[in-house]
């Protein structure tokens, strides 16, 4: 086997999802993230740790709902102890057609994630991670030959994560004692407040509240923003390509919006609530294993030399107690290249110029 | 996908497990069931039952069982209690190597057995079935090739259960109403009390108690066994080809017993304890659809026109309350070829003669 599948469950067990013995665990494995699965099964040995395994097929659960009359049972007793008596979940995703279930009703879809509801928060009370087995169909959506995309997944799964946290400390430092972050490149000058917002460190490890690997990103809850940003990494909003998408904000909310493809797709997220005007999440990608974009956001944006924000919900972990953040139905992530001629701010401190940021080689204090 | 697959599925739900609305099951897929669980997941929409789907690997379970030191945790809440909240576990068997686990330490293969022993008694607590989802690493297993072995497959699964049902009641109520059976034929002149006992149906359904699909044989639990009897069907015993086996009873246990080939295999069952060198079953092959011996005791023991004789421990659903039966460690089944020149009696009557039963075309009362 690839030494480098060993390599990322030793991390995925290890790192991100802290396993040790005596710990109920359940692995999720998708049709075709086996070679992981029993790589993930050797470190769980190691550990002493008691797996059961589930099967996700996209196939079975397309068969499944397509034949039924969509009346389903709540929560049923079996999925829910499982979930319950489980210390930690490995979500091995893979399948073999990222389009397996493009013919299910959504209506159906719905209802059945409704009726699964409390085995979803189950799972949420575990120390849960999801993680990519970089296989042939994740290639293809990607748009990459197979080796190619073996390389680029790696380089952002196989990091060194402990030093990769400590970079992001002082990004989470800096956005912890800030009051205000100014984002200004090409067609954007934007800022918002993030005032007694808390930053999460987003290292890839429940130990950081983290439950991606990859991660690499410091994100945080921004709230009224001012001004006008340019998301010019490309993206799929709902099965439609958004490019060049422009936001302009006043006291909070949008009041201008374009994009030279997919406005139609943007204006159907901004009327989804009134949420859905506003910042929910202000992120920004730190993992440099990430060198390109790939449609696939796990990876798009956590990469290095971004900044994303999000329109709509904000997470809880941002917001400190007694106060409330952005509330809505979507949260969609849009993306800012700031490799190139750009800075940002907090509280009039320049934190990242042109990609570089103030600790690294190569940052300069003033433009010129 | 082929349509016999999804027949497959129907009476694996409808008369196996008698699935209903409302049921929670398990569902286990081995590694190469795939085609299988899509078709049953099918089935489970259509009853409106709610499935776990859980992945069994061999690949997987080496590679845990490998790495662990073999101090394994007892019953694990998380997989106790997945199966002690299921109304079914349908079993879907069909893994890429037969032999995946061959380098896997026996003492760890016990010990693992051992500390899982609850989950595996709420398992069968439940209405639980097996089957054969027939694919390449079976086929090679049976020495056929792939579509062959299909075609052996489902002749023997996809029968007209009801009706073969209603044909091995007979035979239930000649056991269950007889005292005596003697089986005579070429080397073999054999009798053993029924006086009692009660006789299984298996009819390859949770409603007959019965948990294989293919079964199709009537199975009870003799005692005081006299006589010397050939088993002239080749198998497979711990690794070892067993040949032309032969057992002379006295008093119910065997005082002599011989080998063409894997007398050494024979010997070590019938040392394990004093259970061993009794019989624990008789059973009665019924299932004409199993056309050749394949070596694999799902099948063999089902097939027509055969008789086999297990040493060791019998089941508890052939002794009346208040009885105990034979206790051993072990349950091995013996094969005995009866489509030639034999007779097997209950109670000096003439029940099966040459491989026709006394209800059916071709029978005679006597040699002649």
């Amino acid at each position: 086997m690839d030494e480098r599948i060993h390599e990322h469950a030793r991390i995925l067990v290890e790192w991100s999802a802290r396993i040790e013995a005596g710990d109920d665990v359940v692995v999720q494995v998708d049709e075709d993230a086996h070679e992981l699965g029993v790589a993930v099964a050797a470190q769980l040995g190691e550990k002493g740790a008691n797996p059961v395994t589930v099967y996700r097929s996209g196939e079975m659960e397309r068969s499944y709902l397509s034949s039924h009359d969509g009346e389903f049972d709540q929560d049923p007793d079996h999925a829910l102890s499982l979930y319950e008596n489980a210390d930690s979940v490995l979500s091995l995703r893979g399948g073999r057609n990222t389009s397996a279930m493009a013919d299910v009703d959504g209506d159906i879809r719905q209802a059945y994630s409704k009726a699964r509801m409390g085995v979803h928060e189950a799972r949420l009370d575990t120390d849960w991670v999801a993680t990519v087995h970089p296989n042939r169909s994740l290639a293809q959506q990607a748009g990459m030959a197979f080796e190619e995309y073996q390389e680029f997944a790696y380089a952002a799964i196989l990091r060194d994560w402990e030093s990769l946290a400590e970079e992001m400390q002082r990004m989470k430092e800096i956005l912890d004692a800030g009051s205000e972050v100014r984002l200004v490149k090409e067609s954007t000058d934007i800022t918002m407040s993030i005032e007694d917002r808390i930053a999460v460190n987003s290292a890839a490890s429940v130990a950081y509240d983290s439950h991606n690997l990859p991660s690499g990103e410091v994100f945080t809850a921004p709230y009224d923003t001012e001004g006008t940003v340019l998301f010019d990494v490309p993206m799929t909003l709902n099965g439609r390509h958004v490019r060049n998408a422009r936001l302009t904000f006043e006291d909070g909310e949008v009041v201008d919006y374009a994009a030279e493809a997919g406005e139609a797709a943007l204006a159907e997220v901004l009327d989804t609530d009134e949420g859905a005007r506003r910042l929910g999440e202000l992120g920004v990608g730190m993992n440099r294993g990430i060198d390109r974009f790939t449609d696939n956001i796990l990876f798009d944006e956590k990469m290095g030399d971004t900044v994303h924000l999000a329109l709509g919900r904000s997470y809880d972990s941002n917001v400190p107690e007694g106060e409330t953040g952005n509330d809505s139905a979507v949260h969609v992530d849009l993306i800012t290249d700031v490799s190139g001629d750009s800075r940002m701010e907090v509280d009039g401190e320049v934190v990242q110029r042109n990609g570089r940021f103030r600790w690294e080689v190569g940052f300069s204090e003033s433009e010129s």
